[in-house]
């Protein structure tokens, strides 16, 4: 069995938790790692997406992954198949993390010798939004079948990205979802989002994603 | 355009949530007016559901709607049309009702001639499930597109709940989702967990569910 480390992360002490989210980015800056905080609804496919990132980019960066999750080690269990430098998180029930618990996160995995940490987040539109992690970029997923009018009752997420995959456009025939108006209600909250179609099962749209996500943090350094 | 108040609910005053939510709940008892906490994932099909569901009970009972969001009116405006008396909550960013928010948007409603209310919960996974808001019987839906595996990685709401909706089953040949497995980990969770595979788009399922419900409504009398 592929092995991981699991953390029981603790409640921030921080009270001020933008002040301690500028301090972790700085911290990352100085070693040119660039953090990645990858959130969507239960379900939507982080995991999937994260597996094929993983595998279009493993040869050109090195790769470290925080798996977040309430109880669970089920995706960490899945990407320490995927031959980079894992870690779970435990948030003890709740449901997002801050920069404080994000630190906590980033000293276990260690991120000297990584270029790129991606953070995935507790499935949940709402909370996570609220909290600055100290990534930075914001990604989020939003699958096909959760339907196009999530920017309009999801509103808060959409702004903080930075970047929104609509996955699973494989199932577009099977649904009622309009990809130009999601297009146009995500970006009626945030005019500069980056929006990428993808199917992370299928691998189409990863190579668009992908090249993103490595200009991003090339420009990090 | 079809009429509905909207009502903007405020932090509890309740130190107690558990104690406030048994006081909701004696007072139902005693109008005869059964409530039902419906909860999922942003997408998993909350609002569709509640439309068969209305469909197929409104000549039988008096039902009222109580709709949760964040921020929008999308859910409250598709639920008007519906011709059953609803409100639309607006959290406030808040992601999740308790007893308090719940009571308030029931004293707007107003219940002593209804049989039958439904809370549709804020869509999220997490938060709701911590907190009792005072409902007779708690519901979850579950979407196929989500995946077999949620019950491992959200424990406490299929703990909380006293039944699961499987909604989607029309789309179960393009996902590798396991119908028995899915039953295997939330009775693991939850063994009295009743269950019944729905599809709310096409109405399969839908005579079941609503006949269990209707039956745990009236032994509410």
């Amino acid at each position: 069995m592929d092995q991981f480390k699991v953390i029981e992360i603790k409640q921030s002490v921080f009270a001020d938790n933008d002040r301690e989210a500028d301090r972790v980015r700085a911290r990352l800056k100085e070693e040119g790692t660039f953090l990645l905080n990858l959130m969507s609804s239960p379900g939507a496919g982080k995991t999937t997406t994260l597996l094929r990132t993983i595998e279009a980019l493993r040869d050109q960066m090195r790769i470290g992954v925080m798996e977040a999750d309430i109880d669970s080690d089920v995706d960490a269990r899945a990407v320490a198949g995927a031959g980079v430098r894992s870690i779970q998180l435990h948030t003890g029930g709740m449901c997002h993390l801050d920069a404080g618990m994000t630190e906590q996160g980033l000293n276990e995995l260690g991120t000297a010798d990584l270029d790129l940490v991606v953070l995935e987040n507790v499935g949940n539109l709402v909370c996570p939004a609220e909290f600055d992690t100290g990534a930075v970029k914001n990604a989020m997923i939003l699958s096909v079948p959760e339907g196009h009018d999530k920017p309009l009752k999801y509103p808060l997420i959409f702004t903080v990205c930075d970047v929104l995959l609509i996955n699973k456009i494989d199932v577009l025939p099977y649904f009622d979802f309009d990809l130009d108006k999601v297009r146009e209600y995500a970006r009626r909250r945030n005019p500069r989002l980056e929006i990428f179609p993808i199917c992370a099962k299928t691998g189409q749209g990863i190579e668009a994603w992908t090249r993103w996500l490595k200009d991003q943090a090339e420009a990090w350094h």
